[in-house]
């Protein structure tokens, strides 16, 4: 009788359980109840405040009008910082300031240009970028024979034949891969280590394929940051774009291994070290202020566009959440740290720099939660660590579900915050619909026609929202391990 | 002792439930296990399929160039049928035929023409089109004064002072709604009514503000089904854009109380009824294909722009949906039906037709699924009915998740499918990310260029694995409560 009782039990809490899960699976409509403490009710206002408003794209236009060219350590990045001051004692917020740091000083230079040499004595011009960092061409351009490799195992089983080269590297994106971040993750790192690999060989140059997702019909040459060796030689490095590289593969497919030549000219320039600005301002907390929600994006962004999406959106995201929190009447137990960093793009001064000036601090910081994937439309938010902080997100994905606004996912984080992270400071990230990102990321299209401003003020109020949640909950987010 | 056993099971159990909750919330990466049939690898499969080849977008491509203008009816709506033939027949479909129905015969006309007369002899152009179904413009055209109204409530009550006007239905579509779909339905009411209604005081005809999420200064008229009641007398109705109406708005205020004048003219034309074809193709089951899976969307179009995402995408969805599951190898045990319904847009012909032409199959037609939101990044699916639906979805929902795909979600179905649920057929529609819908929707916009390749991609791959769940499932889905 007892056994069936408890029989009779399990099948009991089973069926609350399964009809929880049911409610995880199915979302919105089935969550009927409304929490007792009416976060539901202010998630919902704080939606449509930024639905109503489209502030956020106000606010982008703003930043994009007047620092249209930003990247750390030029004089843009004075006037974006000044912008993200203003906005922020104009939101309401407090101990709003500039932390300074020192990044580097890399001009992108007015010319960059590179020209297939035929057999013919026509010439074929291709649209390309200098690669951040990249030292200029020699004085009068480089004018050298190209050679192909899709690996750095191919370059190095070459030997003395890519001795004097152009270095063309040629591997393309793999727009068939599920996750559009994880083909940029692969494609990337001929961007990041060619020069390096290049220099390694005895090679003059690197020509670089664009890591983007666009056609091979788009004439948009995708720049961002690559690197060099300490003790190696540095050479000059570009991105082609990719009509350009299919040109070049077209040109050498033709040559049938007779030499294709090429002249490039750049003048980017390395110009040291200079002054950079983290911007910071608070929504201090009512009840716990020196525990600390820390919403960030960064300020910084290549000079190829104007950084619309990356990352003028996340800067967007990050002022706006704040503003419809004050907005809702919301007094957060905890602090709510708005924090536009200086530097993601070409060294991480910005993260770096917070992390170590702010070191005494990091213990309190409860979360940080970056935006850095573009004004798309939301998924959700992704969660760093495991079982357990998801597990204390629970609430919040219900919330996000039921609002169509996403939900929880594991995997999270920040370039940015990353630095924090080795304190154990649980790393979170606004999730995004990213299929037209690598189109546009480090391009002349990163420009705001191309933001949506429903979207982006969506990414807001889930930023928002989730700041909220995090700085108003009854208990922490359990810590990260350090890493 | 018993007891102490039973309470320890029933933590067992809340334990393994706990998560499998967890599981939901968290979705893709902690989803470890691949389930034993190779579920999970074919859909990796499908989607990476579909991604590689872009072949939706293909598809796509080759309806707007055949068939640019199709709205049931018009000679576009042959070419239509005839390309959803040969496609189907393309990618390998069995018993591809068309099934006629009969269809309203609208022409849109060449032109149409509002101006403001203002008092002081000048005139302001307002951008608009004939709403679909509508009269003409009396021989020359009408010349009117304009009265605006927020509500059909607000109309009434004014009585005879409506009588000989124009009636301006000025309610402007609610961006702040969480919800586009649901601004999009609130809106709608004064198209789809707007003619009846001011018919009904003596109005003359209807000036309808566009049923569009676009900023105030969007300049492309949105129009859409309008109906008149049987016993009423048919004013004209045309869709001003966003801009026309603020213009109109402007005017108004202007002369503050003062008439304002509004000269109109459009050719549109009612001109019967007349064939349309739905198209139809089969995978047929391995094991049991006498029972169906429907997949559809609608071959007709608006000819305001082409119809890229209203519902070319869905087409194209459908088709490439079935490309992939074939190119998989699967051999599913029930029949995967194609059908591209003939008329969505103005009457539900097609949806009617195929309905009461299949009425004996309807019963063992397992599930409808629907795309007709759009080529945007896939959400998900939505499924109509309740929880017994929601639950049978569950792998499904797990499946999505893992592939970063969306979920499942209550509440699906579509007007092409909505016949069906009378007899009781499991309603479900593929769901998308909506933010940009309703600036494109039934405009000039409608254009490829205004679809994602990957984006329509995503939504192919998600509606063919959700094809495929449904299509060899070990049970089927349960029926809906006819209505």
């Amino acid at each position: 009788m007892l056994h069936a009782q408890g029989a009779a039990s399990i099948m009991r809490a089973m069926k609350i359980l399964l009809r929880l899960m049911l409610v995880l699976v199915a979302g919105a409509a089935v969550v009927a109840q409304e929490p007792a403490n009416g976060f539901r009710e202010r998630a919902i206002a704080m939606t449509r405040d930024a639905l109503r408003t489209h502030n956020s794209h106000a606010l982008l236009g703003r930043l994009l009008q007047y620092a249209p060219k930003r990247l750390a350590g030029s004089p843009g990045a004075k006037d974006a910082a000044e912008w993200g001051v203003a906005e922020m004692k104009a939101i309401g917020l407090k101990n709003v300031h500039l932390e300074e740091v020192t990044v580097p000083v890399w001009d992108m230079g007015a010319v960059c240009r590179v020209q297939v040499l035929h057999a013919d004595g026509t010439v074929t011009e291709l649209r390309a970028l200098p690669l951040g960092g990249s030292e200029p061409t020699p004085q009068g351009g480089v004018e050298a024979e190209v050679l192909a490799v899709k690996s750095f195992g191919q370059l190095r089983a070459l030997g003395d034949a890519a001795k004097g080269k152009l270095i063309f590297f040629a591997r393309p994106f793999d727009t068939s891969l599920l996750s559009a971040g994880q083909a940029y993750g692969e494609s990337v790192v001929q961007r990041g280590q060619g020069a390096i690999e290049a220099a390694k060989v005895g090679g003059v140059g690197a020509l670089v394929r664009s890591a983007g997702s666009g056609g091979l019909e788009d004439d948009f040459p995708h720049t961002g940051a690559m690197n060099y060796a300490d003790d190696g030689v540095r050479v000059p490095a570009c991105a082609l774009s990719l009509k350009a590289a299919e040109a070049l593969n077209k040109a050498l497919d033709a040559a049938a291994g007779k030499p294709v030549r090429v002249r490039w000219v750049q003048d980017c320039a390395n110009k040291g070290t200079g002054p950079g600005w983290n911007v910071v301002g608070d929504i201090p907390g009512a009840l716990t202020p020196q525990e600390i929600v820390l919403i960030g994006g960064h300020i910084d962004a290549w000079p190829a566009g104007d950084g619309a999406h990356d990352d003028g959106a996340g800067c967007a995201h990050v002022l706006e959440a704040a503003r419809i929190i004050l907005g809702s009447g919301a007094a957060p137990r905890r602090t709510v740290r708005c924090v536009l960093f200086a530097n993601e793009e070409n060294g991480l001064a910005g993260g770096k720099g917070y992390a170590l000036q702010h070191l005494a601090e990091l213990p309190q910081h409860v979360a940080a939660l970056e935006s850095d994937s573009g004004g798309f439309a939301p998924r959700g938010v992704g969660v760093g660590g495991g079982k357990a902080q998801l597990e204390a997100m629970a609430d919040l994905a219900l919330h996000l579900q039921a609002l169509n606004l996403g939900t929880v996912k594991p995997g999270g984080g920040g370039a940015d915050i990353s630095p924090m992270a080795a304190h154990g400071v649980p790393q979170l990230s606004l999730e995004v619909a990213g299929e037209r990102y690598f189109d546009l990321h480090h391009t002349a299209k990163d420009k705001i026609e191309n933001v949506h401003p429903r979207e982006l003020a969506l990414g807001a109020a889930v930023l928002g929202i989730t700041a909220l949640h995090l700085a108003d909950a009854p208990t922490n987010l359990p810590r990260q391990a350090a890493k």
